[in-house]
């Protein structure tokens, strides 16, 4: 299930046609769209969607959303006035390539065109006006000052000075947490799940969540450039506390694999299939890029 | 009527409340918001509304989006690596301020808290899920790529470069266009328009808009500073073509009017009172900052 090339085929569906004059415009946001990755949250979206009983061409604009936020956020943290980074995925990020201008346009434009697919005629025809609004007022939530960029200023308060491990926890559950609640959320809207479903769900992605950012602190330490597609070692360089700087590796892997466990509790919850979810669960915590 | 205190106290109503870590991050979104300005977009969603007898508080959550998404392009508008304006109403921009790098998380906040407030759940129980979803859809398009952003990227390719009145107008009916057309649409989806007053709102708000930026045109090279909160004459000092320079002040006095006869003729097709909305119209084309 939840085929990858069908989600990216859907996602770059919703490009804008080339305009004359803003063809640079949407080569910026196709760039990026197109730069791969995992493709994490769109799988959770159609996972729960699917769970639930949802089809996956109702879930699947919500889908495509959650990565275009993703994306938006990726282009705009590397940017020369936030992380500073020349690589993004072992290609060059976006502002190398078009200029900042542009990447900085590209990232607004992604994040209009977000919202903009999830209350399309089209979108709404097959998932009714209310999902589509409780879709937007959670991935808007999830995204916003409460959310991901919240998560991205804690990040930046915190450059080249010491945080604590609640302070840690806080910036991950904002930051990278946030989109990933928002992704399963989005799910369950989509497969009209109950109000107890919808707390499994906020609990699953929670632990994958906060798992997911502890690997990527370990892999930042383990890892090499070529197999994570972006220079290593950088929290260390910036002098940044992360889970591992705090609690060392191995303590870490532990905590991650705790969570997963915790992960696959909540989703008991659920009288449908699960397996796909739980295995999505377990491969995250142990990944190697 | 729109009384723009009451559009105020509803904006600085709806950002999110400080957060221990992301103060910073509040303390830019509302020195923006703060910062003044006409409030002409949120006051077109509130007359249009209002025209067709919808009730001030159903139409307000989408007039405060508006403006959201307005403040947040002026932000990014002024940063560095796009215009690098150090002032804006009179007022140290954004990231003079605050740094660039909450200067752009600020401006990705606002633009999601737009959506957000459109589609609360107390935003929904007052104007219905349809209409919320309408609202969004019409938003996201107009402030995206193929609207204000797209324009934005228009501006920047002609920048130190000879452009045409066809270019020129392309630019101006995204850049500026693209938020006041959305203003007005919003208005009648949350007052039901008919089709044919939809049409009539999107004539209306397409000559207003271009009559708007060619009063702005002329305003940069006939006001002064302190009446602009703005840095004149940066146009002629950049080599930019815009209406002025194609066709010279009177010209563009002209043809400002004549938009505005445009705008109001359209008007005629409702049954309501215009007359504010006739007014409105006017004040624009004569106004001095």
């Amino acid at each position: 299930m939840t085929d990858i090339n069908a989600i990216e085929k859907a996602l770059y569906s919703y490009l804008p046609s080339d305009a004359v004059y803003e063809k640079k415009l949407t080569e910026s946001m196709k760039y990026s769209l197109e730069a791969g990755g995992k493709r994490i949250r769109p799988t959770l979206t159609l996972a729960f969607a699917s769970l639930l009983g949802a089809d996956e061409e109702v879930a699947m604009p919500f889908a495509c959303a959650v990565e275009m936020i993703h994306t938006y956020s990726l282009i705009h943290d590397d940017l020369p006035c936030m992380d500073d980074d020349d690589m993004r995925r072992g290609k060059p990020s976006n502002h190398k390539v078009f200029g900042e201008d542009i990447a900085l346009l590209a990232g607004d434009a992604l994040q209009s065109l977000a919202f903009e697919i999830m209350t399309l005629d089209s979108t709404a025809e097959k998932a009714g006006y209310e999902t589509c609004c409780k879709c937007v007022n959670i991935l808007s939530r999830y995204c916003g000052a409460v959310g991901m960029v919240g998560g991205q200023v804690i990040d930046l308060a915190f450059e080249n000075k010491k945080a604590s491990l609640e302070i840690i926890s806080e910036m991950d559950r904002k930051k990278t947490g946030g989109l990933i609640k928002a992704a399963c959320l989005m799910g369950c809207a989509v497969g009209n799940a109950s109000s107890e479903e919808f707390l499994a769900a906020e609990k699953y992605a929670e632990n994958i969540g906060l798992a997911f950012q502890i690997v990527d602190d370990i892999l930042d330490v383990t890892s090499t450039e070529q197999e994570l597609g972006k220079p290593i070692g950088s929290d260390a360089d910036n002098n940044k506390s992360n889970y591992v700087t705090e609690l060392g590796i191995e303590e870490c892997q532990r905590l991650a694999d705790k969570l997963t466990c915790e992960a696959l509790e909540a989703l008991n919850v659920f009288s449908g299939d699960t397996s796909f979810l739980a295995s999505l669960a377990q491969k995250l915590a142990r990944r190697k890029n």
